[in-house]
């Protein structure tokens, strides 16, 4: 593999998916083989696998079912997007993934991180992220910013979301400690400018130690 | 759990959906609370996932995708019809069950017995068969009964298949050593009747012991 494979993980008002596409913007005026993508991604079997997982008639579907398509579509997302690309040497940018699975899955919902990570270990083999970025916020400030972003008011079931994203944070702060080479903490509670710059900083010495 | 969870495994043309059915019948006739089925056996969840395995556009279909899509219909099939059948006592028979996944995906297309099971374990948990009956027969003998059944000739891909089919072979023997206690072989290249009696034997002593 020539390329280099990062994800970006955190909560919903982290404001990830703004900062990844800033990032995949920049490297590409910058002339890099940049590929921004995410979970199903436009291929034809893990939308599939997805459209399984949000049927609304789905009611029934079991917490470990869940877990099993998810990493059933990550899969094939891997052997279909992300490793052509990483074979022809670009850098792929992934909104949320394996950490994902471990943080909401594996730890908020109960299913255990080790037994989602077993899964998981099956679906992606020896392909983890060369690098993550966690966007680190506290859950009330994230639901703050989704409120004025969608214009709504905190109803109860915002709150009980609230404790929920604890949880998840609690799950991200494990695999921080479990794997403190590969995942980089950022504090998404500041300036959207100050959480880019760090962003850049950081994945620019990555280039550089890449080029190396 | 109050009820019984035996599974039927073998090749095609080794007569176990023969005798599936047929031991159900005569347990019905006999008064016995039955439940004959295999995955996905028309559990909705189930079902959809099946279509995206068998839907013949798909021919992208990673094996390990493949893997992850039959322990979650698996999964789903477990939850909501077997668990509940053995739960008001019934008796369950699965035409096919984790070892299938194990013999053919794990031992004759490669992806490696443990890796499957490991995936599997996360799909049924501590719900294991109580029993497994193994109907073994050569590839050859399976071959010619299936032709005498469709009355065709052998063709390449046929012959590709009993290759295939010996792998798959060697996969049940490994699990037939390995939870020996589990699983028990049926020689199946005797008379349906024979075969037959024999199943039901078995099925007997497993009442008898489980009535004690």
């Amino acid at each position: 593999m020539r390329g280099l494979f990062i994800t970006f993980e955190g909560p919903e008002g982290a404001g990830k998916t703004t900062i990844i596409q800033k990032v995949a913007k920049e490297m590409e005026n910058g002339g890099i083989d940049v590929v921004l993508t995410r979970e199903p991604g436009g291929i034809q079997i893990s939308e599939q696998i997805r459209q399984v997982i949000l049927d609304p008639a789905n009611t029934a579907m079991d917490a470990r079912t869940e877990a099993l398509l998810y990493a059933a579509a990550r899969r094939q997302h891997l052997v279909e997007k992300v490793i052509p690309a990483l074979k022809k040497g670009a850098i792929v940018l992934c909104d949320r993934f394996i950490d994902s699975s471990l943080a909401y899955q594996g730890h908020a919902r109960g299913l255990g991180m080790d037994e989602v990570l077993s899964i998981n270990q099956f679906a992606i083999q020896e392909l983890m992220p060369d690098k993550t970025l966690y966007f680190d916020i506290e859950p009330e400030i994230g639901l703050k910013r989704i409120e004025a972003h969608t214009g709504r008011e905190v109803n109860r079931l915002d709150l009980e979301k609230v404790t929920f994203h604890h949880k998840v944070r609690e799950g991200y702060k494990i695999l921080l400690e479990r794997f403190p080479e590969r995942i980089t903490s950022i504090d998404a509670s500041a300036s959207l400018h100050t959480v880019y710059e760090e962003t850049v900083a950081i994945i620019e010495k990555l280039l550089v130690k890449k080029a190396n």
